[in-house]
Formats: C-alpha cells, structure tokens, sequence
C-alpha cells in the first residue's frame, strides 16, 4: 500500500467525477476511454486522469481493443469485479442465508441452515459471523489468491433504520429492536457493513439482476411466514423517510373472520394470507377433515404447514386449491389499492411461495384487474420471481458494492483509506 | 433573431451541461461563475462558455458583484424569471382557475369562474382558452412591455397519461376520455403545453413552493369534491408508469353500509368521506332532521352541501363534527396502509375542506397514528396545505418551467427554435 500523505489525494469535485466515472463502468461492464467521455459527459482530460487512478487502483483493467471507429482503435476497459470479495445474507424467521460474491453481485459459494431468530441478536449474529468466516475459509481453499474481503450486505425481516442499520420494533423479532447489527458486523470483520430489510434487498436483486431490471416503477411482493414489499420508483430503491417503505403485511383487509395478528391488530393482511396463516389453517383443515389431503398426511404422522397446501393443490385437493385463491385474492385486494397509488409497470411476486405460485398469482391477478383503476393495470405486468429465494442475497450483494461505490463512501476511502489491498485513491498519475 | 443554420449550434453534451446549469442557477436564484463551477462539477470553460450562451439568449442576467474570496469580485448572476410568461389553470368539477406567473411560479394576474367539465373538452377547452386571451390581454394592458408567452400548463381532475397529455377513463370527466387537451391547447396559442393530474401539480406546488419544500418522501392528499394523491419520491413528483399514480378515491373501505361509486364500484372511499359524500349525507339529515344546524338552514330555503356540514361543525353541531370526524377516520384509513407502504416524512392535506380542516386533521390524525407501523409515524408529520387552493396552480406554472428548462425540451428548442422573443440557442460567442 502507498504511503498516506506523501501524494496529492483528490479533492471533492475530482471523487464526484470518479463516482460518475465508475457508476458507467459498472454499468457498462466493457467500455472505452472515447465512449467513457461520451456517457459520462466529462471532459476528455477528467477521463484520462480518473481514468489512471482506476486503472492504478485496480479497480478497472485494459482489456484488448475495440472495434476502431475510423482513427487508432481504442483500448477496451473493463470493471474488475474479481478486485474484491463481499459477504451476503438473508435472515429469515427460521433459517440463515449467506453467500461470497464479487463486485458485480455473481454469487460463488453459497450456504443455508435453519436458525432460529427469536434466539435472539446476539445468538444469531455470533452464528453469521461463524458462518461467514466459514465461507471465507471455504473459499480461500478453493482459490488460494482469492482477493480481499471489502464489504457486508445483510437483509432481515422486518423494518430497518438505514442510515444506522438497526432494526426499529421488528415484530417477528424478539430482542432485536434497537441493535446494532451493522456496526457489530463492521466491527467484527474490520470492513463497511449495510444492514437493510429482506424484501428492499429483494427488490433490489429484481433490480440489478431480475425481470425488473432497467424498469422505473415496481413493486416487489414477497409472500413468505409474512407478507412484505420493496419499492422502485424510477428505478431506484423507495426506501421512504425512516428506511421502513413497503410493509403491506399489517394493512387491515375486508375478511369474514377477525383474526388476531402477531402484531396486536386484528384483520391484518400477514395474519390471513401470509405462510404462516396458510399454515395454521392447513392444520384446523386436517383435524376438522375439511381437507382429504391434509387429513391423510397428517394420519400418515406428517406435518402439515404451507408448503403441504402448496402440494395438495397441485393434487388437485379443493380445500388446498380454494385455501390459496383467497390468499391471492386477500394479497391483490391490498395490491388493487397500491397499483391506483403507485401505477407500477411490473409487480413482482417472490418469496417462500414456491409450487403454489401459479394459483396465488391467478387470485392476485384477478383481483386486481378487477378492483384497480383500467388507467393503472392497461400495461401492468404481474409475474413470478425468476429469481426465487435468491434475490434478497443477490440484493445484499449489489447494495454493498452501489453503496461502496457511491460518492460518500468513495469520499471516506480518501479519508481513512480505501479498502483492503487496494493502494491509496488519489496518488496515480495518467498514464 | 439570428438566422438559422448560420452558425454552429450545440451538441449534446453541451446541451446536457447546458440544462445542468440552467437547473443550477434556477435554484440558486442568485450565482457566481465560480460558484458554478463548484455546483455543476463543469470545468470552468465550459461554464463560461454556456454562461455566455444562457446571458446571450436573456435567460440569465449580470447582476453586480460578489463578495471576493480574494481576488477579483466575481460578478453576480441570476436567472431572468421575467423572460417569458406562463399560463397556468387547474380545471375542477364545476370551476376554472386560471393565472399567468413568470418563469420563477411567481402568479401576477389570476382568474376563477363556475364552468360545468361535464359540458365536454370542446366547450370547456374553447372557455379555458377565451379566459386564457382575457388574462393575457390584461397583463399586457398592464405593463406594455409584458414578455412573450412560453408555455401553458393545465391541471384536470383526472388521470391523465402525462406523455400524451390525454385524460383516461375519468369518471367525472363525461366526453373527455382520450381528448388531445395538450395538442389543442399547444396548437391554439402556438407554445408547448403539458396537461397533468390537478393533484399531482398541487403536489409539485406544495414541493415547489409551500410546505414539502426540500423534502424527499412526500403524500400530498386533496379532499374536494373527490379524492386523489400526488407522490413525491426522492425529491421529485413518483407519476408512475402511465403517470396515474395517486389514485385514492377508489380504494375500498370498510364502511357500515354499502355505498355505489359514480366509479362503479361499491364502498370507494369517495364514495364515503369526499365532499359530494358530506353533501350527500348533510342533505339527507337535513330532510331527516338529525341535524338541527342542517335542518334550519333548509326551513331557510339555503342550500345544504359540504361547505354547511364545515360551518354546522365550528357551530357545534354534533352530527356536523361527527360526519367530518367520520370522514376524517376514513380518510386515514386508507393513508394508514399508504403510510405503511410509502413511509413519508410528511402528508399535506388540501383540497376545498376550508374551515373543517381542523376536526378532518384530528380524523386523520388519529387513525394513521392507531393503524400504522411506529417506525414510520415516528417523525411523520400530517398537516394542512398552507398554499390552499392555489397550490394546483401554482404547481401547473412549475410543471412548464421544469419541463421548457429539462433536456429533452431544450434539444427540441435547437431543433425547432428557440421560445419566441429568443435568440437561436448555440448561437452566442464566448465574452
């Protein structure tokens, strides 16, 4: 690593430039010095000169030549994705997702294991950090110079204080309100960490890897043990004033029983059609026998929860099939009254919904073509996920690197020094 | 005006900068050519350059001196608001509001009168633009050397597909549904128009200039005769995919009884707690007799509509304060869901509610409070709109500014010509 202090380090205007610079890299993925000037309507010179700071940072090599367009063919220049290694993860209710990606979000080595998240902050984070030091060591085998570890992405399910990383009054989260999990993250492994809520992240896989890629106005649905939603509004995370948009889980819907939720109210969305109600209905279904289906699973001593309604509808058993519609219905009456608000192009719909996707998604559809405004649904698409359970990881991923990428933390790299195994910003000279 | 194809005209790129500067020097107001430099992240050449583009065509203007960080005083720039004129209307059910500001949303003459929408586009279009021709006529009797018109901006009661400037399907709007209203307007008077949503220029008018200024995650609510929203998102109006976004009135409620929409749906929230509702429900208590206040004013051959349910209710009238609070509660309702959804920092109320704001505040208030998420009522504030009625106005003055001044109209003026009364763009010699 260079020396601090003995380079001239860039000022204020030179890092913006930089931003600006590597945000059409990444984008563009292979570009040169030419199209560079033209996209990013910085000067010729500015280019050049930000140009040799990347180059001398690693974080962009040369790359052969492009096609000449008429003079000297220039040289192609592409993002080092490879420069770094970030940590990924998703916690859910009951399990733990991590994963190793690059810079550009591609995922290599990925685990998951049940863990329960009533256990507690402390329990839970000491079992990520132990899982991400595994992960880690796992892959430095594989690939002895495997690069520097530069950031932390995690999602968990509830809302989320962004600017701090702490969990605000999570309601499946026992002991969780108010910790500090983004600073014991950062702290634990000695790099930047973002905490953020699972269906944001979600929303932001869709984004930079899914079907909402390149799109402004979307809204992702995850259906899983509760109900949740991520926001984009020309096509950038909606995150809202406190970090806490998207949570559609506890919006009161017009059902023929009241149904008490784990939140306190009654009639909350979560507590009628969510994984979890799927369930606890499932299991009334099997010891009243209104399902032939569940009732022989559960006297074949199986247990039975959402993903059991999930497969006795694809059997074709009526209870399951009839179950699940209202739960489509139940979700796209709450959507009916979001797409008249918010006029999305594309709603996704993701989350732990699995095999029962298509009948889910006929109820939602139904509904919301019927109850929305012709104006709002004359070219809304309504689609599975197609990225499945991974999205929230691959969201967690993409949120460190736009994150350490951006002005801010670029500005920060100037100050206490750019990331492990990356020489000093500010001290390359053109080339 | 200088000749076309004469001399060279601007790329771009340099359009591009141009229309960054501009947007700079809009919202400073006052600048120097440093400080410029410093907001832009141009180089100083091109600042000078456009500088001189912007002072050649009358847009900016020298001003004097600036205090000197040194050197030489730099000399003071500021935008020329007073360049062109603006004509501004928002049309509402049964009313024209027309005005004519400067390029700055600053309104100096100002009109309102009775017209019926429902008379159909042709009528009400052909009043809109007598009124128009009156106003401009006016101003420019006024003050002799009144500067050219710009551009017109109009506001409907509907949705309306914002690219094409057509209304939609709008339920109160009988006849209007796809009529050309932009085309007709800009062919008329021989100037670009722009037809948006009246709620979603009362929006931009609160951002612009009232309450919601510097603010990121807004939901402006009008409560008149119907019921709409209009979003703000990271600062800038969220119109959604077809630019419907903000339609509320249509939301389904739970109610006591079942209620038929003008939409034809059953329950609409319009349908309950907009003032044709307050109307239709005072009339009725007045024949009933539930009312004292009502009924009087009837035995008194007056009128009875939602203006008597506000001023029943600052008489003490307890089925007044109840039928308000009633709406207010509704109201909230569904902006609790909208709360959950969107997580703004702040939700203006306006509309023609006048003297019952306060008991519909407390309405509001309280349900958003007891049905949202703590996180993300924590720091939310609810409030009525200090602009009032001339918020959708105003916003429709800012609407054809922000649009004449964004990149895509100032290509087209390089293609086109420039506004009248200006020199050709890319024209100007460096001073």
């Amino acid at each position: 690593m260079a020396p601090r202090d003995t380079q001239p380090k860039l000022g204020p205007d030179q890092l913006d430039d930089l931003a600006v610079l590597l945000d059409v890299v990444r984008s563009a993925g292979s570009s040169t010095r030419p199209a560079l000037v033209h996209r990013s309507h910085l000067g010729r010179s500015v280019v050049a000169q930000r140009t040799a700071e990347l180059l001398d940072i690693g974080l962009i090599a040369e790359d052969g030549l492009a096609a000449s367009a008429g003079g000297r063919a220039p040289r192609r220049l592409r993002f080092r994705s490879e420069a770094g290694r970030v940590l990924a993860a998703t916690l859910g209710a009951t399990s733990i997702s991590a994963a190793i990606s690059d810079l550009a979000g591609s995922i290599s080595v990925q685990r998951e294991e049940l863990f329960d998240l009533a256990l507690g902050p402390e329990r839970v984070l000491a079992r990520l950090e132990v899982i991400f030091a595994d992960l880690l060591e796992a892959d430095s085998e594989q690939r002895p110079s495997a690069p520097p570890l530069w950031g932390i992405g995690v999602g968990l399910p509830g809302p989320v204080e962004f600017a701090t990383g702490r969990p605000v009054a999570p309601p499946i989260m026992p002991g969780w309100d108010g910790y500090p999990a983004r600073e014991r993250l950062a702290k634990h492994f000695d790099v930047p960490a973002w905490v953020d809520n699972d269906v944001n992240l979600a929303a932001l896989g869709e984004l930079r890897a899914g079907m909402a890629k390149g799109l402004d106005d979307v809204i992702f649905v995850k259906i899983g043990t509760g109900i949740g939603a991520g926001l984009v509004s020309r096509g950038r995370l909606h995150r809202g004033a406190q970090g806490a948009a998207g949570d559609i889980g506890h919006v009161a819907v017009q059902a023929d029983e009241a149904v008490l939720c784990r939140c306190g109210n009654v009639g909350c969305l979560e507590a009628l059609a969510s994984g979890y109600a799927l369930g606890r209905d499932a299991a009334r279904a099997a010891i009243e026998g209104t399902s032939a289906y569940l009732k022989l699973k559960t006297a074949e001593g199986k247990a039975v929860d959402a993903r059991s309604v999930a497969e006795g509808a694809s059997n074709g058993d009526a209870f399951c099939v009839d179950l699940l519609n209202r739960s489509g219905r139940l979700v796209g009456e709450t959507l009916a009254t979001l797409v008249n608000f918010y006029n999305p192009s594309l709603i996704v719909i993701g989350g732990g919904i699995s095999g029962a996707g298509n009948i889910l998604l006929a109820g939602i559809r139904e509904t919301i073509y019927r109850r929305s405004l012709p104006l709002a649904t004359r070219d809304l698409r309504i689609a599975l996920s197609s990225l499945g359970e991974v999205a929230g990881t691959m969201g967690a991923a993409w949120l460190v690197t736009d994150e350490l990428f951006s002005r801010a933390c670029l500005g920060s790299w100037i100050d206490e020094g750019s990331p492990v195994g990356l020489p000093e910003i500010g001290t390359a000279q053109p080339a």
